[in-house]
């Protein structure tokens, strides 16, 4: 398996573009679309949380029905969440301009077309805008970069991943393109406002794409924290076009020894995208992960790693380079997990601070040296049983609160 | 039932003093001590955190014995958590030093002193600038702002409130005291690093009086949140001593119509200190207080209310006076709680800005200025049942986070 940076028109068959429609005051790009010149066989994972946005009812309707997928249309600026009957009307009304518009020539049909949106929530998007903007899109294989830039808010960079790995005599490729930098806490079930979307040229059968899909997320977009608030609009799309199949040969569906390099191929691109999201949170200026082992189980693990990657008070730590270990034993204490106080070890980088639950003997200096550079790592280990996972986060700074106190209005 | 402001030793029968000893660094206040001139009744709640510390061990135990309460000894600058069989060790002697010193002219016995602490984690108490701090209080009806004083860390107020009711003929009241800025996020189960001390002069019913407590403190403590860092040493103490009661009048045991005159005015006295945490949370330059109405339950309508108060994305908007309910909305939708998004109402102050889950025609200007005060009202109707809650907290500023990266180290 070679890990790789490109969009999602590295895996064969998937063409991309952005364009700019004039949802976002700035002028930047705010529209694009992913067309796939074959069927696909599509997975996603979208938000838990309740309030959920037009576009991922539309998106989730559409998996449930089963059938071909052909496309991805998309729109940054504007959420599409809270806006009711009309805000589905125009997630629709959205498919059918990709699927008349840029979509005719490889004949995309509108109920073969996920919907994304991302930014304010509660206001209709402007259709206008978005007919004339989804209309000059003219997807390639070359456009991609425009299509990564149209997905992004306050991102800072641009989000891309991919992979390739060799299945039977068959190189496959994994490829994908994500935003997100705040309103981060994804929990997606079979669940951030993330967007993913992730083509891959192998051939998958639906039902098996879904579970790898599921799995994947879990350990990635679903252990990264930049604020703890959980979006309205998370969503990760996965499209299996089977470009680089040969003719005759069976989907992958989880019976075949290759599946194994798919599933590494997957995991891999969406390791990548998620801690570039965590790596761009806004006013982020360190990168933190956080690794616990010896849970009681790896729910318990991933709770721990997750509560210490969201609280504020250690992310403070961490912009301070202060080695505050009892704000990260704290976290810990009230994640839900199970948790004995005099059996736990901390370490900050390389420098264990915490033994059987009591501070050591340890030079501050070197461990607030592990929290000088740009990228921190904490780990603890809960010495009950074998559970381990491991979450992305960064440090909170005032540039975090500046900016989400000027958002909007 | 009357409010008015006033310490512990408003109650009858209660002492207090606060000293200085070193633990900090300012050389400000830093120990202290209750004492009740009659046996009491007690009752506590603890932070539900699994960490937690030695003097929280300590008032557990003492509550599960039962028996007669004389006393609380306290400290700050150092919260003797993560600190292990040493640290339990020197919480047991901070009640031998109390009785041995300032308790023996009381007839105080060392296990009737309940023991809390509150500064930095995962450092040994410096025990001899104990000794000589506990054996310098001389408690007394008028030395009770001294013992405030002691309580506070990043505290910038004092927090007392008293209140006086009249059960039958005779009238007693209900006094108390609290410190807390950040890690504020009370979960204390019959449950933040919130101290508080209340005392009665009532006579209650040790059983009953652990109830009405706990009912107090799951509506006001509970319900107030800072940071979202639930704290090791949470402690919520409260000491009936009877001392205004007539001799052979039966203590309070919920059975009595004057119950409710009682429950009242510790519901208040419990509300005011709650709200004045809040009020004071580190950096905060609002007070945000969250009503939500018509949710499935009442632990629903907590679920949302809190998760409110507690999103970053919320409090940033609030420091800004940006009226983006899109966050409010977000925040109830992952709160856990049952929500309808074609049903909820939301309103800023008096300004509604989204009826069954649209946003509404309405002046932004109106609900910007309905922020721009410092106290900030949000309120959210479910339309799905009859729960109600209410939460209390402040904005989010890039001065909270200064001051947390750059507390010990």
């Amino acid at each position: 398996m070679e890990a790789f940076a490109a969009d999602i028109t590295a895996a064969r068959g998937f063409l991309a573009d952005g364009g700019t429609c004039g949802l976002k005051a700035s002028g930047r790009r705010d529209v694009g679309a992913v067309i796939s010149e074959h069927p696909a066989t599509a997975a996603g994972t979208f938000t838990s949380n309740k309030v959920r946005a037009a576009p991922v009812l539309v998106c989730e309707e559409l998996l449930r029905r089963g059938g071909g997928a052909r496309a991805i249309v998309f729109n940054s600026g504007n959420a599409n969440a809270s806006t009711g009957v009309k805000g589905l009307e125009n997630a629709r009304a959205m498919q059918r301009l990709l699927a008349e518009g840029p979509g005719k020539a490889h004949r995309v049909s509108a109920d073969g077309v996920f919907v994304a949106s991302t930014g304010v929530i509660g206001v209709h998007l402007d259709m206008a805008k978005l007919a004339t903007g989804i209309g000059a899109l003219a997807p390639s294989r070359e456009r991609g970069s425009a299509a990564v830039e149209a997905m992004m808010t306050t991102d800072t960079v641009a989000k891309t991943a991919a992979a390739r790995a060799t299945a039977g005599r068959t190189e496959l490729t994994v490829a994908g393109m994500a935003k997100g930098a705040a309103m981060i806490a994804p929990q997606m079930v079979p669940h951030a406002t993330m967007l993913a979307f992730i083509g891959t040229d192998a051939a998958v059968e639906a039902r098996y794409l879904q579970s790898v899909l599921t799995a994947a997320v879990e350990e990635s977009f679903n252990m990264i924290v930049v604020d703890g608030d959980t979006s309205t609009n998370d969503t990760c799309l996965l499209l299996a076009n089977g470009a680089a199949w040969p003719d005759g040969r069976a989907p992958l569906d989880g019976s075949q020894p290759e599946c194994s390099q798919f599933e590494a191929a997957l995991r891999s691109v969406c390791l990548r995208l998620a801690q570039a999201m965590a790596r761009d949170g806004e006013g982020a200026t360190k990168f933190v992960e956080v690794h616990v082992d010896g849970a009681a189980s790896v729910a318990d693990a991933r709770r721990v790693a997750r509560a210490i990657v969201t609280s504020p008070l250690t992310k403070a730590a961490v912009l301070g380079a202060d080695p505050n270990w009892g704000r990260i034993a704290c976290a810990a204490g009230y994640s839900g997990a199970a948790l004995d106080p005099l059996k736990f070890d901390i370490a900050i980088g390389g420098v264990q601070v915490v033994r059987a639950g009591l501070a050591m003997e340890y030079d501050e200096g070197a461990a607030s040296a592990e929290m000088k550079g740009n990228e921190v790592r904490l780990s603890m280990h809960l010495h009950l049983g074998d559970g381990a996972a491991t979450a992305w986060g960064c440090d909170l700074t005032p540039e975090y609160v500046r900016l989400n106190s000027e958002y909007t209005t």
